[in-house]
């Protein structure tokens, strides 16, 4: 599965490539020269309840599009991350499914992404230990994540501490090239560049130094319809403040109705001056594909009310079916199970291979096992 | 392999249990009254290097003895805390084997206990992920051993932090009512302890509260033989302070016969004034099973120069079987793996059990896999 031959395919324009450090021989200190990895991208998403418009148009919608062009694509429910703040276990198991439907429900596509449960695929944690070890206490500690999220928490849980190191082992295990990810999270990310430095440089060449992709662009950042200041968030005590993907018609084009705009009348784009409208203007570029200029031109002489109802038809037109077939996927829970059990068969083939080229450069292993036998493993590991 | 009949094993008396926590259904807060364990040994020892006299009393020994007294052991080369600090690769891989053998050949039946390489069994770092939730960093870093080890090092690998942690997957993975531990251990144990009840308290009977059993009461502790003031050790630059299993007999004789003792002639027992014939006498009661009273009257007309040669030849007759056994299976490595692989299988036979009962409970598992499966994936997972 592991692929060394040179990088014959485009990434999708779509997303910003940012190659903060690029895998070659010289920087890092492995003994042989890096060999050029072929693109894989992995992201991961929670399952932690129904998904808004700001998480479809931040990161399902181009995964959608990252598959669609033909890019080798991982996606992880990332089931082990959502346990580091408590959990309702029957909640949790609802999520699982309901986030897969949704994923199918978006356009991704089982046939074309490698779609799975992270913790069906036992290696993420053991990946997770032996970096563990590489990592260092203050390495972790100034990670901005980890400040803001303990500050909120009395005895904080190490969980909340040490998921980054997961997080880099989640995409390592892949030998993944590319991560799409937020700003946020930029920092995590180089922690899994940092660790795969490390670790090429004191066992061998054994992981690419992975590459954001920079995916949520301010411009691009969808608002909440009640306070455009505010991102688009679930945790918003407001329900009108975000559109649901399982919202009914009637429900989106009323919550569109009521988004906050201003006093001005024209529709303009002026992220900072007229938040509200700009925050429309938004959700309808990125929707339909159009430039905010495009709209502004075709809504001339529309007021900012009737203007609403051309993004609530927009909004509508678009959600419509993905809820529709939403609707549908929920009511088949074992076909989304086979869904998962599949996708964890594909990356626990991938994962293995990775996992046994680690534990030998690491010496835990003493080489008992046969290919034939790991294959057979990822298959029931994957179906856990 | 989870049983919940009623206590019907007796422990063996060699080891002193200190019950800290005894698993109620009143003290732990679940909402089914606990249930009575079958008592299970678990016990753990690091893969580093050749082992001494004082690593075989202090622990081979006994856990020679549980199992010959038909407990139900479960005994662990824990190789994933083994890099918690840098290792070299190609000696922890010869290492792993290297213990292997040494505790066959001490008596470690592989048909009596189950012996296992920790890392061949993932699910120890899947519990360990999950109890990392569950653990407050302000729980892990006033353990005593962190404090310690983290002193000296200047950037503390997050493994030196965490491994407490693993510690206690390690234990609870196998529902295991016993651990023998050092004193040194002891709060470690705790954590497990801990970590079992808030599991249980959280999701319902799960674990039970581990014992401990102490195994290093200071009058059987064994010293330096070139400074009895300090114990064994195999970091001690001096080779002569220490006796090795694969010690040839004459080297044996030799640093017997140089062993510090102090310019009385008699032999009495005295660990504090007289440190040095006390410590062998001491080596000489675990040996032989004879009391300190009843060595010291056999003694009686002779110096220590001359009891010196009657210890040499206790220890001599101890371990040149042990000696001769280990290096007939140092020339069977794939043998070793064999014992490993056997093991592992049997080990994953009932981490599984514990493993599903815990995702179920957490909320990770949408019950996918058949019993069979289950089965089939612990037989591969061990032979990793």
């Amino acid at each position: 599965m592991f692929k060394t031959l040179s990088c014959s395919k485009k990434l999708s324009g779509n997303l910003r490539v940012l190659a903060l450090n690029k895998p070659t021989g010289k920087r890092c200190s492995s003994k042989k020269a890096a060999p050029n990895y072929l693109p894989r991208i992995f992201s991961g998403i929670q399952p932690t309840g129904d998904v808004h418009l700001g998480n479809y148009l931040g990161a399902i919608q181009k995964w959608v599009e990252l598959q669609n062009s033909n890019q080798d694509v991982i996606y992880s429910i990332v089931d082990m991350h959502s346990i580091t703040l408590p959990q309702d276990p029957k909640a949790l198991k609802q999520n699982i499914l309901n986030i897969t439907a949704t994923l199918l429900a978006c356009g991704i596509d089982p046939d074309k992404s490698i779609l799975f449960q992270q913790s069906t695929v036992s290696m993420h944690t053991e990946l997770c230990w032996i970096l563990s070890c590489l990592t260092t206490m203050p390495r972790l500690a100034h990670l901005p994540q980890f400040k803001e999220k303990s500050a909120t928490v009395k005895d904080v849980p190490l969980g909340l501490y040490i998921y980054p190191v997961l997080q880099a082992a989640d995409i390592l295990l892949y030998k993944s090239t590319h991560v799409p990810v937020g700003e946020d999270q930029l920092q995590h990310l180089q922690l899994a560049q940092h660790l795969a430095k490390l670790f090429n440089g004191k066992f061998g060449e054994t992981f690419p130094i992975p590459h954001s992709m920079i995916n949520d662009d301010s411009s691009c950042r969808i608002r909440s319809l009640r306070d455009p200041t505010k991102k688009m968030s679930k945790s918003d005590p407001d329900p009108k403040s975000r559109l649901q993907l399982t919202d009914e018609p009637k429900v989106l084009l009323n919550k569109v109705k009521k988004a906050i705009t201003d006093f001005t009348s024209e529709v303009t784009y002026a992220l900072d001056e007229r938040p509200g409208v700009s925050n429309l203007i938004t959700i309808h570029s990125l929707l339909s594909g159009k430039t905010h200029d495009e709209i502004c031109r075709e809504a001339q002489g529309l007021d900012t009310g009737r203007y609403k109802l051309v993004v609530a038809d927009v909004v509508i037109e678009k959600l419509t079916p993905i809820r529709e077939r939403l609707l549908e996927l929920e009511r088949e829970p074992q076909y989304l199970e086979e869904v998962l059990r599949k996708g964890g068969e594909k990356a626990t083939d991938i994962a293995c291979d990775c996992w046994h080229e680690v534990r030998d450069k690491v010496g835990l292993s003493n080489n008992v096992l046969s290919s034939a036998s790991k294959r057979e493993l990822g298959k029931l590991q994957s179906s856990l």
